[in-house]
């Protein structure tokens, strides 16, 4: 008998309980034995739940455990997390966990020490929920150069932009609907903003790199700006605006990092990702393009890659582990997002400062006038096929907001990224 | 330093040493070690190529080489790779394959081999080229059970559907150019007829059961009797046809099982697999629906799978290995063909005996009438809703070709599936 114990008794902390019980049998199959979950810690009281005898408030009573050896961490967040899971560690036991945040931020301590004491610190959950991406890309694409990976990384984002397209409603609309569906959280910043999805590509990189990217470093923006009526120009030019997350190594050794909204043509494979689905396209040297598409989130599929990681935990239990996955580099691959290239739909006010705008673009880059959909405003794209940095671009955009009177309502409506 | 042998210097086999000299510098790093192609067995000479110092016609130079610690099988077939796969096992050394016709045939012996002997065998390359599939569903879903597998595995039909489609061409044309762009072998009939594709779905359907299925037990129809009527007509519908092999879990404990070409509307994921692409979609009971997409062979593609897999290998090494993937079992879990319900469209010629036949059908499902597409012809789907098994349909549409006059063009011009 393998005895565990779960951290954190929210979501996906019940929702590995359940998923344990629901698939008992084929589990201790696979592994061979039978897997007990023994403790289960929160700080609150769950005396109606069908395991109330194993709740706990003393996180002695899982650390000195001495016959608990996988510990699953569910807590959430940077605070008691990272030492419970250092605590954990510690104390000779394996952990695995779905805690995105707390994996980008100490992933590689975390990592060195669990590699020092032999044991396993798994987090295929933390990306796509439960969809098979961190061990793909690690295991499967070990023979490759991982060229490129763009995702769409949260389903709450995905969720309200495919709405606002469909419905044609606007975000602030698609966000109420999305918050009664319980597909958006109350204060839901963190994924409308991006850096949820900042979180999750700042691990897929370091996961295919093999070095440590912090994600402080990649430029992150959300889809607030986004508007239904970029929704219709994206409509006229058969794309869809989707939150893309972007890691793509240039010519030399750098690897450029984005998490904007953007234009993507349907026939891309990321465009059948709608509603709170997920996808990740990945590009390899040697195997080209592949695509891992499911829902990106949810209970029980978030719990059963958790489960599915102790599962791998044990069987690797006093087996040398590999190699540790993200080296601490000094070398700053992550390119500047000013010198980063880019192409963009640009929408703007009717009037002769736009014009005046237009004709400073045009003088850095190739610009398309685009069929004109509304009355009272113009759109284009930008730096199709002469190269524009990211730099450039907001130079003159930011020179041009500057420059007009603050008191009116700005000429300068949108800019959104084509992927 | 970790030395391998290639046995079989085809497209695989040079892929992956090719792949090897491209990767080296990532491949050594991810395993802290450095891989060394030791010897190329191959019965032809190569001394033109890059390693022609390494080859050997003496299977004897690598089977009683103790350095020699990973096998590369990449000849094909189940004659002599049959015999050298064991070979290998036994005399110590872990084997790598993308044969999926062994695997397919000889499975849960070489496996049993490997097994006994703290060794591995590994066949990520035998489905879907390069795509992670083998790995993602034993490892990664080993907390689901599996409900549904739906893929398309085999290059060769997709292609030729897809320009059958898009071209509107005949199956003759498109097999004609997909032999000269060199996706279609001169004798294509593994591809055309399924056989490929079924002995792929055997060792998916095997990996997410955990016993073996025999592929002999799967029903299997190729592409060879499509015509571009059929595609004329799933247009109208808003459908692809797509050759699908399919593993499903009745509501009992019994497996339905299916190789056939079936018409699959464009909404679905699977519907973005054009050309060479391979989709498979795969439904766990917690995960929900999952997607993995991607070029489902081509030489560096498939070559990139077999140096994971040999780097997998190379870090077990010496570990206690996994359980054995595949029990064979007694059980016949295989759902016999005839119980199996069916949805089909069906396509008649006008005329007093198709209307004879359409009211057979309608006493017993539910039909539907397509809008004609053809002067001379009409054609219907058949048991949307109301069930009927694959036996009953069949013994209707046998006992009307039966009872036709032999001398003259037969009424019933075809019967395909949808999903």
């Amino acid at each position: 008998m393998i005895n565990i114990a779960v951290l954190g008794y929210g979501t996906v902390g019940s929702g590995v309980v359940e998923v344990c019980s629901m698939n008992k049998e084929s589990i201790n199959k696979k592994l061979g034995d039978k897997i007990f979950i023994k403790k289960i810690l929160d700080v609150r009281d769950f005396p109606d739940e069908p395991l109330a005898d194993r709740f706990t408030k003393n996180p002695d009573e899982v650390f000195l455990d001495p016959e608990i050896s996988v510990v699953v961490e569910t807590i959430g967040g940077i605070g008691i997390a990272y030492e419970y899971t250092k605590r954990a560690l510690e104390a000779g036991k394996s952990v695995v966990t779905s805690n995105k945040e707390l994996v980008a931020t100490y992933g590689p301590e975390l990592l060195a020490i669990a590699y020092s004491k032999k044991l396993s610190y798994l987090f295929e959950a933390s990306v796509g929920g439960g969809i098979p991406i961190i061990r793909p890309l690690n295991k499967c694409l070990s023979a490759n150069q991982v060229e490129s990976i763009y995702g769409i990384l949260n389903g709450t984002t995905n969720y309200i932009l495919t709405r606002m397209k469909n419905e044609k409603i606007s975000f602030e609309t698609a966000l109420r609907e999305a918050q009664i569906h319980g597909y958006a959280e109350k204060i839901p910043t963190a994924d409308i903003e991006g850096h949820d999805t900042c979180r999750k590509i700042a691990i897929l990189a370091s996961v295919a790199s093999g070095e440590f990217i912090d994600y402080n470093q990649i430029y992150t923006e959300g889809i607030s700006c986004v508007t239904d009526r970029d929704i219709v120009y994206a409509d006229s030019l058969n794309n869809k605006i989707k939150l893309i997350a972007m890691a793509k190594k240039d010519r030399g050794n750098m690897i450029e990092l984005r998490v904007a909204p953007a234009f993507i043509p349907v026939e891309s494979p990321l465009a059948i990702a709608d509603d709170v689905f997920n996808a990740i396209l990945i590009e390899g040297n040697a195997l080209g393009p592949a695509m891992f598409y499911g829902k990106g989130a949810g209970k029980m599929a978030t719990a059963s890659a958790v489960l599915a990681d102790v599962i791998e935990a044990i069987l690797h239990t006093h087996l040398t582990p590999h190699k540790v996955l993200w080296e601490q580099t000094n070398t700053i691959r992550v390119k500047k997002h000013e010198n980063c290239a880019v192409k963009a739909f640009i929408r703007l006010l009717e009037g002769a400062e736009s014009k005046d705008l237009l004709e400073k673009i045009k003088s850095c880059t190739d610009v398309t006038i685009l069929p004109k959909q509304f009355e009272d405003e113009f759109a284009f794209l930008a730096g199709k096929t002469i190269p524009i940095t990211e730099g450039a671009l907001s130079d003159i955009l930011e020179a041009f907001k500057r420059q007009e009177d603050p008191s009116k309502k700005s000429s300068f409506l949108s800019m959104i990224r084509l992927l």
